[in-house]
């Protein structure tokens, strides 16, 4: 792999091809180009290898590339061929939602604990039969579990407290709900999901109706180029 | 404004630009240069200067941005300076968090109407006091609130149905977190919210540790050029 950092967009991208891989290989296609993947689904065929060339040499001339194979190697680069067991802190209805939510399942991402410190929550379970522990019993039960990604679902004010601890207790990949700006020690990421942007970017779409209209789902990845994100900041 | 298409990379950095001046007008700043406005909030401030050039000229010499005016400007060219009312299909978990959420309120998004089909729930009221309608109502309510952006918060199965029924009813713009990809006719603008992807970006940072691990609330819209996206696509 080249030493260059590689961005966040990129590993989006990466998720998105292997969603298409997945697709592929469920409909029994062995090996597929370039451009016929870019057709497809969508994309655009010069992104994808520049995509690709920062890990290896995938593709094989005059074949293009062995799905399978490509599929094996974005789920490796992506950290997905461990499984992650993930906690949840705070169970309002964000975080129940979070607890219930089927997209992980199919994945490495298996929630395998929730906490809140609302004693008449404590005790009951969810849906998946996933009890609700005390958030006293975050420390250890992280570590026991072996929990390597937090989701924080509890109110803005308390979150920066609930990073703290956890970050304490070893996590070092948080994504984060409350609607407040984090600030992590070096060497842990936290992802904020602002929901406001992404109403903000509809209001623009609104004001603009000459802009593109199409769904973003999948182009929305490969719309803008990676850009340089080497050096300099 | 440049015809030029303007990337959702670039309207994602104007709400975080706006977000800044927010702080800054509240702290009583009354001009920052873009070295200032970049230094203060780990922003780029090239990067600045070419996101606001599509829109206009907003710098003066020697004295950099006006604070409120180009507040003004950004909330106009968001489309932030009329009231978008929202409807929420689907109250559950995720609908009712959803519906509660505080960060929208501070902005001119505003719930204006909750649809569901369970008998149960319709007619109870949520935390605001807004009640739930039958989804029977929801081409008559979107009329007659002018309501300009749904959100759909229901299975997936059921998520193209009411697209379609949104789209009939007139709406534009839509985002979804109902975990699957959907068609939306031309015209309409539909953000997909998936959380597996944020999920696989904080799973290959923990294979790669020695990637950047600052939080990436900020930082995460200014680290990618805004690359082409004016034509070729």
């Amino acid at each position: 792999m080249k030493t260059e950092k590689i961005s966040e967009l990129t590993t989006n991208r990466l998720s998105v091809y292997l969603r298409c891989l997945n697709e592929l290989a469920v409909a029994g296609v062995e090996t597929i180009s370039s451009q016929a993947l870019a057709e497809q689904f969508n994309l655009n065929s010069a992104q994808i290898r520049k995509d690709l060339a920062y890990f290896g040499e995938f593709g094989v001339r005059g074949v293009g590339y062995y799905v399978k194979d490509l599929r094996q190697h974005l789920l490796k680069i992506l950290g997905l061929t461990q499984r992650h067991p993930i906690a949840i802190v705070g169970l309002g209805n964000l975080g129940l939602a979070l607890a219930n939510y089927q997209g992980f399942n199919q994945h490495s991402f298996e929630i395998a604990a929730l906490f809140d410190d609302d004693p008449s929550k404590i005790g009951t379970q969810v849906r998946s039969g996933l009890e609700i522990l005390s958030i006293e019993r975050l420390s250890e039960v992280i570590k026991s579990e072996g929990i390597d990604i937090v989701i924080i679902a509890v109110p803005a004010a308390a979150a920066e407290k609930v990073l703290e601890e956890v970050t304490e207790a070893g996590v070092k990949a948080v994504l984060n709900f409350a609607p407040v700006h984090l600030n992590p020690k070096p060497g842990v990421k936290v992802k904020t999901v602002d929901l406001t942007i992404s109403l903000e970017s509809l209001s623009y779409f609104l004001a603009n109706p000459s802009v593109d209209g199409v769904s973003v789902d999948y182009r929305d990845f490969l719309r803008y180029e990676t850009g340089t994100n080497g050096s300099g900041r």
